[in-house]
């Protein structure tokens, strides 16, 4: 095991770039870490000209990516292509295909590809890795697969998107609107031009099916995630939450027991005392809740080029010293897990009306609410101004989803109801 | 590597009795995780009669532990005897020798002769992993020395010592003083019959001095650490702190640069909205920060069977699956690090005066301090009855800690000084 470990980096983006830079900045400390040398043989991206700021000097150049699964002087594929198919996932197939290990960062490639992927590394005897697939530099992946490996785990929960916590954080503190913030966003480089995959949270929700895999030894399951993004908040429902104690966060949060898997991603009310309600920015944090070790907190960057190359090399120093053990194994308890649907999730809510101001709207609200078993705890009722519609807000005790969803359905066809009913789940822990 | 990993236990106490049951309850989880069995051949304990509502069945028992290390039938000892020296040092260092891996939750142990043993280990080509030995459940051992292995770190610190930081909650929360909460805590089991070890600092100042050695490479240095203990802290302060925006907290920290290595503990003021103002009772909580990751945070239990127990576990697991790598390596800059001493140290400080209510007072205060160039930041007076002397609070600017000293030695020495100086380090990180 003393040879160097041989490199092959696919996609030199700010983190390809980050992974040279760490590796050649620390190769002393790296190389004593793990008793033998890490150095970059190859790499392949779109446009060889670019100044990339970044010696290439002695490393080979490969216009198709697909051939650093061929190149006999690489040992392990770094793929940073992104994307779910396409030359990623044909890449990170040859190349343990190869008997090549693979370090990667793409979780919607994992989310979609990884119990295949992964049973083809076990085969291989070599190993698939992905902890910059999940926020960013904490070693989550880590900490869940080894560190509480002792435990079996009931929840795991966090806030995975760094921009959507971007936006409701400046939401928050500039009462500025969605559309303002993101655009603003976009400009700093901080969200996509197509912003969907995360504001519409379906980012968090690759990286939840990630991580609940991993920490239930569950099989992967994206598909049956309940998915809800950022759109819908509004600087109204972040002052709401305020004036009740609460703070407004995009969470992902699993539950495992003996009934099954419930995975789900959606804007959460949490109360503001709370250690995950101070997670701010571009800040990520993942709750982990085991058997024995109680609840453990791991928070730090969830993007970038520096945190992200963090993981990724840290895979790369397992590797080197020989760990190859499957990160993501066949499920433990050989049956499948049942999936749960969000219908039977019992939770309490915020809901905001906006209602005209005549007498006996509370009454009939009050009516649709109480036909469902639906109670109320807490109320606000705001004029806005003569002749507008009220702000009429409250939340509810703990309740069955399906019966808050019908009680809704019926308070929205009410003929008094100026907008769509705005509903978001208040989150306990 | 699918033979049973064969397991001696020595210490049946709290954690020694919650490793034999995380083995009992998750054989089957565990075996799957790291493709063997992990089983409890062998332990050892004072008193073979107690009953400890554990199954012993098909276990040896040995009266001497030291017997574990010579057990034909052991491949790892686990260490939970407890103390620097005498049976726990001799077992660890004779299971090492024989060519035994050891897990240990000893800090004491490791601080005073963790680089030998680890020597020890490297040359038997053993494990010698002490995860249990620093912030209980929280595997930042691991974080540190795998999970940011990548980065250069520049900075570790975190609430260690659960016993304190329960302390200094009562205290925040009731307003009782310290000797009080101590009893009560002794009560409850928090705290030992003699707290010197957690309330004088010197069990953060164990687990502080493996921190800094894990996270920088530098040699495990427990002799040159600043320790300060938590005995003189007054409800007074922590009402004034409170008053001022800040929670008192017994912090260790460690800063490594080119000027050398600064360890110190010490109780701080931290800002009441930083997240480790948070970290409330029984918790721990690790900062770790790096070059290409940034902020790190890791939380959880700090103590206790279930989360002492699970981490002893997670390195058992980690043993089975052949992962040696020291842990704690030969320094990797080679040469001598430089440790700094307290005296050097930059910071602001929070000062109680207790002074007679007379003219002058203030006047002769700020001469001394302006003879250190010790720059005020804030103050608060308030008197204590007609007759009393009167609480003078200040805080100051960033400051030399060896002229601020000074300026606190020339004041203790004024004539109407009613009580010894009470000053407090405010730590902005």
């Amino acid at each position: 095991m003393s040879a160097v470990l041989r490199v092959g980096v696919a996609g030199l983006g700010t983190v390809g770039g980050g992974v040279l830079q760490v590796l050649a900045r620390h190769a002393a400390l790296i190389s004593h870490r793990c008793g033998r040398d890490i150095k970059v043989t190859a790499v392949s991206a779109r446009d060889k000209g670019r100044d990339r700021g970044i010696a290439l000097d002695g490393i080979a150049w490969h216009d198709d990516a697909l051939a650093l699964a061929a190149d006999p002087n690489v040992d392990v594929v770094v793929e940073l292509i992104g994307g779910a198919d396409g030359v990623a996932a044909a890449l990170v197939e040859a190349a343990l295909g190869n008997g090549k290990s693979v370090a990667t960062g793409n979780k919607a490639l994992i989310a979609k590809h990884g119990p295949r992927l992964a049973a083809l590394a076990e085969k291989k005897g070599v190993a698939l890795r992905f902890e910059a697939a999940v926020a960013g530099g904490i070693p989550v992946i880590k900490a869940l697969s080894e560190g509480l490996a002792g435990n079996s785990l009931s929840r795991v929960y966090g806030i995975l998107n760094g921009t959507c916590n971007y936006i409701l954080t400046e939401m928050e503190d500039t009462g500025r609107a969605f559309e303002d913030v993101l655009a603003e966003a976009q400009q700093l480089g901080y969200a996509e031009a197509d912003p969907s995959f995360d504001v519409d949270g379906i980012d968090t929700a690759h990286k939840l099916s990630i991580l609940s895999a991993v920490a239930f030894g569950t099989p992967l399951d994206f598909e049956s995630i309940f998915v809800e993004g950022i759109r819908q908040i509004t600087p109204l429902d972040i002052e709401f939450a305020a004036e009740l104690g609460y703070r407004i966060k995009l969470i992902g949060i699993a539950t495992h027991g003996e009934a099954g898997l419930l995975q789900r991603v959606h804007p959460c009310l949490v109360a503001a005392d709370k250690a995950i309600a101070s997670v701010n920015g571009v800040f990520n944090a993942v709750v982990a809740e085991g058997d024995f070790v109680g609840q453990t907190v791991y928070q730090g960057r969830g993007a970038g080029a520096g945190p992200t190359a963090s993981a990724v090399v840290a895979d790369l120093i397992d590797i080197a010293q020989g760990h190859v053990h499957a990160v993501l194994s066949p499920p433990v308890k050989g049956a499948a897990v049942k999936a749960l649907s969000m219908d039977g999730h019992i939770g309490r809510y915020y809901v905001r009306l906006s209602v005209a101001d005549q007498p006996g709207v509370v009454a009939e609200i009050a009516a649709a609410l109480r036909d469902e078993s639906v109670s109320m705890e807490e109320l606000l009722q705001r004029p806005n101004g003569s002749g507008q519609p009220v702000s009429f807000v409250m939340t509810t005790h703990e309740v069955a989803e399906a019966k808050m969803m019908r009680a809704l359905d019926r308070i929205a066809a009410l003929p008094f109801i100026a907008e769509k009913p705005d509903v978001i789940r208040i989150e306990t822990f």
